[in-house]
């Protein structure tokens, strides 16, 4: 079979893509020889430019293509709250459950020893500013629940120890609508130590 | 939430693609941000250049960026044979069984009427006029075993029966890796019609 540079050059961008292995990524770049020129330029226009205007919020490091993000903008949240993720993303599932208004703080990564991430990439010390200039009471931990999210909250809790705040971390538990049996043993032992009087 | 106009036209896109669905578009889209700037660059120029190469084989209609396709340019495969597909990417699917010698003709698409595609314009005037200047002795009609795969092979056979052709169909049955109560109704009849002496 001949081998189509041109195809096998998309191909191995769109393997770059998360959940993305070669079978997939094959199809998608024969759909998109299907596709007419005009969409396929736009997707290249779009991939393009996607940085161009895309800057991060000086104060959370959220995606923008403001000056400040919508969430630093906004008067209306809990300024003496902070949440702090890993990436922008996280935030887009937070704001989804409609159940945080406070402010949020964009780490930029994790804690990774096994991917060479340090703690000097993470953006801490604007964090830290946020805490000396502002009425910060709490700060929520929202890292993943896994080795290097713990890692990453551990560290940072010792760190804004001298500031006297309340530090908290998100609960562990059973997620809703799963299945009792399904679920591994740390999460049923986390769950049993979290569990409330109802 | 601050709706960042360069990421929602990159998920626009992005969602165009086989299989994704708005929510997998938005992840791409986010670890796409993350990306650096000359993966994104060559991933743009990737796309805007696919098709720049890529043409159809005027023998068969497979994607080439030569003058002729692969296998029409091969000479040790059998001419006599050839096996007409809707999508180039079907020729992919084949030549991995490697179960196949022959050449091949690909529609371009399949009679739907409910897509609005019609007769006119699948490649079939092309195939008629192999069939009339080789020593073409066996048609095989590799379309999907759908209603819509059937019509189109259905319409073939009928077209080419002046030519005094062997018009042959891929055999329906079981998967080999199936299980047998998985297998839904119709394939277990058609398995069964299909059956043979061990």
């Amino acid at each position: 079979m001949e081998n189509l540079k041109s195809l096998t050059r998309l191909i191995d961008s769109l393997t770059k893509l998360p959940s993305v292995g070669k079978k997939s990524a094959e199809r998608m770049a024969y759909a998109m020889l299907e596709m007419d020129e005009e969409d396929l330029k736009e997707f290249s226009n779009a991939v393009k430019d996607l940085k161009a205007k895309i800057t991060r919020c000086p104060i959370c490091g959220n995606y923008t293509e403001s000056d400040l993000c919508s969430i630093c903008k906004d008067d209306t949240r809990d300024e003496s709250l902070i949440m702090v993720v890993s990436y922008p993303k996280d935030i887009i599932a937070i704001e989804k459950s409609e159940s945080f208004h406070g402010k949020y703080h964009v780490l930029g990564g994790i804690i990774s020893p096994s991917k060479g991430k340090t703690i000097e990439e993470l953006n801490i010390a604007s964090l830290i500013k946020r805490i000396e200039s502002g009425n910060v009471k709490e700060i929520i931990l929202a890292t993943n629940p896994n080795v290097d999210g713990e890692t990453t909250a551990l560290y940072l809790a010792r760190k804004l120890e001298p500031y006297g705040l309340n530090v908290t971390r998100l609960a562990y538990g059973l997620p809703i609508g799963g299945v009792l049996d399904y679920a591994d043993a740390l999460t049923l032992s986390k769950a049993l130590e979290g569990r409330r009087k109802i």
